[in-house]
């Protein structure tokens, strides 16, 4: 189990239960940046009456996902929005996959990110995804897979992520994570051999080797996924929960096994939902009375904003903004809309700059913030502040921290 | 070497090579305070069309040097600009004076500040600075106690700086840099014996006034110059470099001794210039090709705020503004402008006040400043931070640091 910070010790100390709600919208790669025609951004652009009433009666500001210049990945960027400070709080992206698939790790598993790839006659990549073959076809190669049930002691688990997406599990004593990746990440070149990156990681480096080779075996016929990649191994150290550290009921409604994948790990309960932006609204309006705290996940500004589509950015934006009301409508205590990160159009890519954010709630102090865009945030009563003190923010707004000291 | 901090581990595991390009044009003292006769500051005051252009199209904000209240020295408030947190890495100014000569230190190295000084008969001090003499008496002086080879088996160097100023370097086993100053600061008084300031140092300080009483017998026929004056020792322990920490090549135009310490400790190459503004610019723009990190210091305007010259400080602030089209025709991926910390001319003293500063890159998201002062950056959309951070954001603007996480 990993240890708590000093910072959540002390919110630890003061949480206390409550009937109180809070509902946490994450747009993803919400923020943006200014189109050089016109030197709008995507928020800017779009039009969110919702929101920006929300702004009327909320406290703004611009959340810093992990510190000034550090452009975050989505796992890390959610640990801080949930208050696990990212650079303490550590976890691979296999670890994250598992999880979110629900399987069932035990404490010092190594898991890696695996992906099926193509290996032509000479044994050199020629498909780092095999052709991105259907998720029916992944699973059934891991199920193929699953005859491989021990390498030296330790058990072996192939579980299926998504398409071409799976995750290698081994449970054992003494295992490792530091290990290096099979994956070249290019064509043209055989996968690499993975090499142990210390001295205590020599026998697992071989049982992933090993591992490894048999898969191959096993795939031979499997042309196009006649390969396996290895990459990112991480060992799975459970966190303390929301509810141990909150002492919050909370929930997810996500569609992304990444993302899954960083609810279950602080103790979330995943609500089943559907694909649609609306499908998540409903799938949360359904089931609002039963969790203490939401986490509601929007995937797809994020994916707009990486394709380069402003208008498409812009668009999901103000989709996002007409649901709106069906969550104020619920009256919940704290209701706050942010992004995980920005992911400006411009440059296709996440980037480093903080994110807008506004907290509604009957207990703010407004400011004088009358739309909700970067511009304006930036003049906000929350000013620019890490991300990992959004969730303190959110308790108290809710009613639910004591008070420190007589 | 001194060990990296916590937070430039993490911008040292995300920095990635990259043909893009970092300008920082450092305008030392720049910060000001308003007359109280028209309530303006030296910045508010000067006209200057180039620095407010690139505010227009930059990001601006308040620049904390070391942290609210704390007054730097031109030393630390440097260091923090490079990102070298000042309170972690510590250096005496006698290190710097020898590096910014080139001096090949050692690690472990004892240094020290060193002044020529004047004795009256009686052995009280009549003048600390020994009447200012020239650079080339200075060198001659040092040249002469060249003759003081060894102390108690530790080497001594007596290198020349400028004028009266001088470094004292002792090379040996076992030295301790726990040393107090022979300079009592104040004349009509003897100089004082160097103590040690813990028992380890008990020796050095031994060796130290050893070295001063026979360097007082070799001046004693050169009055004024006639006795010496040590203080500020410090051991020498290299830095890690910027090329190891931001995988940058970088180089300095740099006129003043300590500032050019400052820059090789960091592991930047001085470029040779002239002592005009003019020239320096001039020397930046002929080399630019040839680094990925510029480090330009002006120094002027500081001396002026030192000396209480409003209208100077004034003038030398329009002066620079008035090369900085050179810069950015250039066009450099980051140009930052700032001040290593304030030097109000009503103070005629460095401040503890934050200093304005502007970056600017196609990826700063803008902010509503127009003019590059104290009052308008105040708002900026970089808001107060402190100075250490400005290399993590100047590399993220140059696309230079990888995301972290997944």
């Amino acid at each position: 189990m990993k240890e708590l910070t000093p910072q959540m010790k002390l919110i630890k100390a003061q949480a206390e239960k409550s009937e109180s709600k809070i509902i946490l919208l994450i747009i993803d790669g919400l923020g943006g940046l200014p189109l050089p025609e016109n030197g709008q951004t995507e928020l800017e652009t779009a039009h969110t009456p919702n929101l920006d009433s929300l702004v009327k009666g909320g406290i703004c500001g611009m959340l810093e996902p992990i510190q000034p210049g550090i452009t975050p990945g989505s796992g890390p960027a959610h640990l801080a929005l949930f208050g696990y400070d990212p650079l303490h709080f550590t976890v691979g992206r296999g670890v994250l996959e598992a999880l979110g698939i629900e399987f069932p790790l035990e404490e010092s598993d190594i898991v890696g990110r695996m992906n099926f790839a193509s290996l032509d006659k000479s044994g050199l990549l020629t498909d780092r995804r095999a052709g991105r073959i259907s998720s029916e076809k992944g699973r059934e190669l891991c199920s193929l897979l699953g005859q491989i049930k021990k390498v030296d002691g330790a058990k072996v688990f192939v579980i299926p992520v998504s398409e071409y997406r799976a995750a290698l599990v081994l449970r054992g004593s003494d295992l490792s994570d530091k290990l290096s990746d099979s994956d070249p990440q290019a064509i043209g070149v055989p996968p690499l051999e993975v090499q142990p990156l210390n001295p205590e990681a020599r026998n697992s480096a071989h049982m992933v080797n090993k591992f490894i080779a048999r898969a191959k075996n096993v795939l031979s016929t499997q042309h196009p996924a006649n390969m396996v990649l290895c990459r990112g191994f991480g060992k799975y150290s459970p966190f303390p929960s929301m509810k141990e550290v909150y002492k919050l009921r909370s929930a997810a409604v996500v569609t992304y096994p990444m993302y899954r994948g960083v609810a279950r790990l602080v103790g979330m309960e995943l609500i089943p939902t559907g694909e649609k932006i609306a499908d998540e609204f409903n799938t949360l309006r359904e089931n609002f009375p039963s969790y203490d705290f939401w986490f509601l996940h929007i995937k797809h500004p994020d994916s707009a904003g990486e394709d380069g589509d402003f208008q498409r950015k812009v668009a999901l934006i103000e989709e996002v903004d007409q649901f709106l009301p069906s969550l104020t409508e619920l009256k919940p205590d704290v209701l706050v809309a942010t992004g995980d990160h920005s992911t400006p159009c411009t440059l296709k890519a996440h980037s480093w700059h903080p994110v807008p954010i506004v907290l509604s709630s009957q207990w703010v102090r407004p400011d004088r913030v009358e739309r909700f865009n970067e511009r304006e945030c930036l003049y906000g009563g929350l000013g620019r502040f890490p991300a990992t003190e959004l969730m303190p923010l959110s308790l108290a707004h809710a009613l639910r921290l004591r008070k420190y000291g007589a």
